[in-house]
């Protein structure tokens, strides 16, 4: 089919049409699905069942140095867990924090610390009269609503298959020592699937910041969601190439098992620098006894190693990559070359992310909503709710079933086009009016 | 035996010869025993191992709403959690909140959100010049910590078996509104083991507190951990009575699980007013997408109901009430009469609270520990780690067996002495020299 741009008035109305009698079809359906959030499905939340085996009651619940998993104690988590999250993390275990079930809420306690308390004896964020953080986009709302709760002012950074705009992140950084932070999913990113070049890690590890409480916030998320096991993408490992450059304090990584077992009922970690350990602890040891040494001895048990959590993974895979499959052939089938948009083709991570042309995203996910298939909120991806072109949407393919999953993702193309044909009319009839 | 006050210098030495042989006999003992802190000692972990039965690989983790427990959502936990420690904490399930696996950590997080965000529309705790506590005194060390940690001023309000000075609280309460909060473990205290009066209870509800964001810490930690089946404390509802007295936004009252099931590994909550419980959700949806509901289900499965869990603390009764009994009877033993020292004797919790003669709890405490017996700290149990008195020692005989136990309560007894002794007669002979 010929771009939309090439179409004639007329051209444009008979396909508007059609489409209209498409999208009615799809409302007669009385759908109600859900591509928003980036939740795994059933089938992938039963390959952890049998880590539910485990533990019962007649186990021993003692680590490998003799501590009683069922009392207090152990602050930053138990060595076994370290070992088997530092694999994963690609970090010594000793540069790692085990913590509760989320990695979100130790990005907020990070951000709260840094408010109250200040960076290593930097003064506390609250106590300055600006504080901002660099925000790549489009991005993960729940880090960009961190920031906002604490009235951190965010500043947009444009993101590229390659990541963030760096000559802006370095200029920015180098700057301006009221930015005390940037949020990073460097890897199958939330919601494009990019994952930072190595170029981009090279440059972060090498950053200058004009503020010495500056830090990265490399939230890893998706660091070892492949969807293939041979066709991956590789990050350069940050907290190595931050030693490696004399910069070992510059980053806070995070990640969790919520994708790999159970969301919510995983195990979150932090690995970064020894100093930063030391300062972050002093806080620990107050705000807590300790976090779950079952669940972690739980997560240590199942999985074994990380050859059991690599082949698991592989599972995990197998029940979703058929369904981004799905997601692009329908796009590839229905908006290829017709000019109405462009989305991305991740090799992992839980998302696609859609362009609309500007001024569409807004009553795509109306219209698709009206339909019965609800979308990630247009401008959800950008800080503050806001998208400058109103073009981004964030597509969530894991949860659905494979059936509904291709249903909602025809009516998604469907509502694309009638938006866009919609958009072009007007404005070639208004310019044919002037 | 008479009090040591009534022995003269010859009588004290003869006496201090004969305590200080037998702290050498246990001595030889090479003892490496722990009454510092509150943990639960094996058996009484071992009854919740069935626990770890109720979820495993074949089992629906679905709620009884339908909720799939094991992916994320449910922001303030699941119903039927709420339903279960509802009865627990004898509150409306609508005013809980089911939180991770520390309630310490909820109250680190409410002090924190207070100091970033005020309470209910009132400034951040952080942009005021002075911010205070009342904390009753001796204490919980751990609640201390987290408002030092604040540098949140600390203000001592004596303790006495009915609850903290009312006259006292109520007069700073209303007089100055820097003052934004009080520590309270109103039921079978830490470290005493007292419970409030019903009028202590009444006069907390009816507090006119001079700052509109005051609010009672109410850390009923031991609400249902009684030692006997009849002759339990019991304390007045604070929430009711506070909503009683149209006071309903006064307090925020926390519970666990932890000395019920797994320390570190149960859940913990938060019961409050509609108000207070709107006002905290705007943080929470920003810091989490919800705690581990699995672990919930869990809970909810093994007790079933209330009733369920009270029979599951009278199996804890029967291990530790042995162990209170053995040191109170040692206690009487060695110490009864001779005006060494006086100590509470409690119906419940997880402490009992020694005070020496002033001036002496450090170097007991001291003495303990050169013949391997590890106390909680002298000074612990009073804001700053400092006891005006030197003169209270918590003593915490969960955690040891019953014969290690019954050694260490021995050797305490034998320190005690040791160390009253040593300074009766360094008065005696420093006024025989006037």
């Amino acid at each position: 089919m010929k771009p939309y741009s090439e179409m004639t008035i007329y051209e444009l109305e008979q396909e508007l049409k059609m489409i209209r009698k498409h999208y009615r079809h799809f409302q007669d359906l009385d759908l109600h699905l859900d591509m928003s959030r980036g939740k795994p499905c059933t089938e992938q939340l039963d390959l952890s069942m049998e880590m539910l085996d485990e533990l019962n009651g007649e186990v021993d619940l003692r680590c490998e140095d003799g501590t009683d998993c069922r009392n207090y104690g152990v602050l930053d988590g138990i060595r076994e867990a370290k070992e088997l999250i530092g694999d994963m993390m690609e970090n010594h275990p000793d540069n790692i924090i085990i913590y509760g079930n989320s990695s979100l809420n130790v990005m907020y306690d990070t951000v709260a610390r840094a408010m109250t308390h200040g960076i290593m004896g930097n003064k506390p964020w609250a106590k300055l009269d600006r504080v901002k953080f660099l925000c790549p986009v489009p991005g993960y709302d729940r880090h960009f609503a961190i920031t906002e709760y604490f009235g951190i002012e965010m500043i947009c950074v444009p993101m590229s298959p390659t990541g963030p705009d760096m000559d802006l992140v370095e200029k920015l950084v180098s700057e301006d020592d009221a930015i005390k932070g940037i949020w990073c999913v460097p890897k199958y990113s939330n919601p494009q699937g990019y994952s930072y070049s190595d170029e981009t890690v090279r440059r972060f590890a090498r950053l200058k910041p004009a503020a010495p409480d500056f830090r990265i916030f490399w939230d890893n998320a998706y660091g070892i969601h492949h969807l293939y096991d041979l066709d991956q993408d590789y990050l350069i490992e940050i907290l190595a190439e931050c030693k490696r450059v004399g910069n070992p304090d510059l980053v806070y990584k995070f990640a969790s098992t919520s994708k790999i077992t159970f969301p919510g009922s995983g195990i979150a970690a932090m690995a970064t620098s020894l100093n930063n350990l030391e300062d972050i602890k002093k806080q620990l040891k107050v705000q807590t006894i300790g976090h779950d040494k079952v669940n972690q001895l739980r997560h240590v048990r199942f999985f074994g190693d990380i050859y059991g959590m690599t082949q698991h993974m592989r599972k995990h895979a197998d029940i979703i990559r058929p369904k981004f499959e799905a997601v692009e052939r329908i796009f590839e089938e229905e908006l290829e070359g017709i000019g109405a948009g462009s989305w991305t083709k991740p090799k992992g991570g839980y998302f696609i992310s859609f362009d609309s042309l500007p001024g569409c995203a807004r009553a795509i996910v109306a219209k698709a909503k009206k339909a019965g298939v609800t979308l990630t909120g247009a401008g959800a991806t950008y800080p503050y709710g806001i998208d400058p072109n109103d073009s981004n949407i964030r597509i969530a393919p894991t949860y659905p079933t494979l059936e509904d999953l291709q249903i909602a993702a025809r009516l998604f193309t469907v509502c694309v086009k009638m938006v866009t044909l919609e958009k072009m009319l007007d404005e070639k009839r208004s310019n044919a009016e002037v």
